[in-house]
């Protein structure tokens, strides 16, 4: 087998499997035996991260780390975490985890500082927005990051708890006019900074793909290049 | 955490995520702890089901239960497999999976038992075809299955192919004659016997749900019901 890839999911489910799809999409393959080896761990009952951040409730770590040794222990070489807020304890993952992990975090930001942009929005939950969690890696390169006001990251919550109970389009009539008004303040590109926001503006970042730095895309586009890196020459088929 | 569903995927990469996809939406579930708890493993290197079947050649099952065991080792307590050609292999791997596994096979005819139809068509592998796997299944019941005459069913295959290599629109437009011919022939219902083709034939099987019976579906409400009958009162939050 050639180097497997190990998905820390569920939070949440659809996110997880909009990032494996992005992996199949992302990967150059004429055949099943083509394709990255990958491994999925989606078990979502670890703690709401927002919640846990923004209220001290119980927090997410101890379940993450007991699902990552889930990955660790099948032979995972690399491990992801396609969610952002999770990436408040990225750290402390990273110090306890004895593979490669890559950041969310730090492979957006790099796509922002390649893009030459100075003035970005940041579309995230209110955890990862009030943790500044993409502002200060961005502001070491004077890289400014607008943020909704008040109601507004009310809003882009309500959003994302909508999508997470299932309703789509709730999600989007919540998400839509935040964007826009984004858009409309002078920002060059919006950073879809949680893993919900690029299912619910799916269209928009589909039709207008250069107003969008997709953090789940960008994350998927290191991990491919990781995956070559790591397995350049070996035999694909068994 | 409640009970664990194991995913034996990789035949195909993208038919694994179609069945987890499925299990999201086939789930009652208003935030991420809701949701059904999944392990899916996406190892592609397992042979080509199909030409060992008809050309003998390289077996997969050998790294079925490889992969099969790091599901059982990362406590799955339920195991089902998004393919239906690997199914020819279904009752050795369950012989030696100590856990429980549903087959696509068996869920899939017990849908058209249930749906009343004597006449159905079978779009599948040509694997899945010459080995009888749904045929002989069926033929109990005096529910008979028609098949693609053998120009049909290679454009079958190199529909499948097409998929798997990422043509999509190829894909369509092989299969799409295919299924009107069965149709025609006066079939009531189109068993969709192979996970790529619920992918190909997306926009049919949304528009007329009423002539197709989607294996991947079948497979995925067989699991929900397994795993609310399994983890019926215990609490979902962590």
């Amino acid at each position: 087998m050639n180097s497997l890839v190990g998905i820390l999911g569920g939070m949440g489910p659809g996110a997880t499997v909009d990032a494996m799809q992005k992996l199949i999409k992302n990967t150059p393959a004429y055949r099943d035996q083509d394709h990255i080896p990958m491994i999925a761990v989606s078990i979502p009952d670890i703690p709401d991260r927002t919640q846990c951040i923004l209220q001290h409730s119980a927090s997410p770590l101890k379940k993450m780390l007991q699902y990552m040794k889930i990955l660790e222990n099948a032979g995972a070489e690399c491990i992801i975490i396609p969610c952002n807020t999770a990436h408040y304890w990225f750290n402390e993952l990273k110090q306890q985890c004895s593979v490669e992990m890559i950041s969310i975090i730090d492979v957006t930001c790099q796509a922002i500082r390649e893009a030459k942009t100075t003035r970005v929005g940041l579309l995230a939950t209110t955890a990862t927005v009030k943790a500044r969690i993409y502002q200060d890696n961005l502001a070491a390169d004077h890289i400014h990051c607008d943020i909704p006001d008040e109601a507004d990251q009310q809003q882009v919550m309500e959003s994302i708890y909508a999508y997470k109970s299932g309703d789509i389009t709730g999600a989007h009539r919540l998400l839509s006019p935040v964007k826009d008004r984004l858009l409309q303040a002078g920002v060059t590109k919006i950073i879809l900074g949680c893993t919900e926001l690029p299912l619910i503006l799916e269209k928009e970042a589909k039709t207008s793909p250069q107003h969008y730095i997709d953090a789940t895309e960008a994350l998927i586009k290191k991990t491919v290049e990781w995956y070559f890196t790591h397995s350049p020459k070996k035999p694909i088929a068994a």
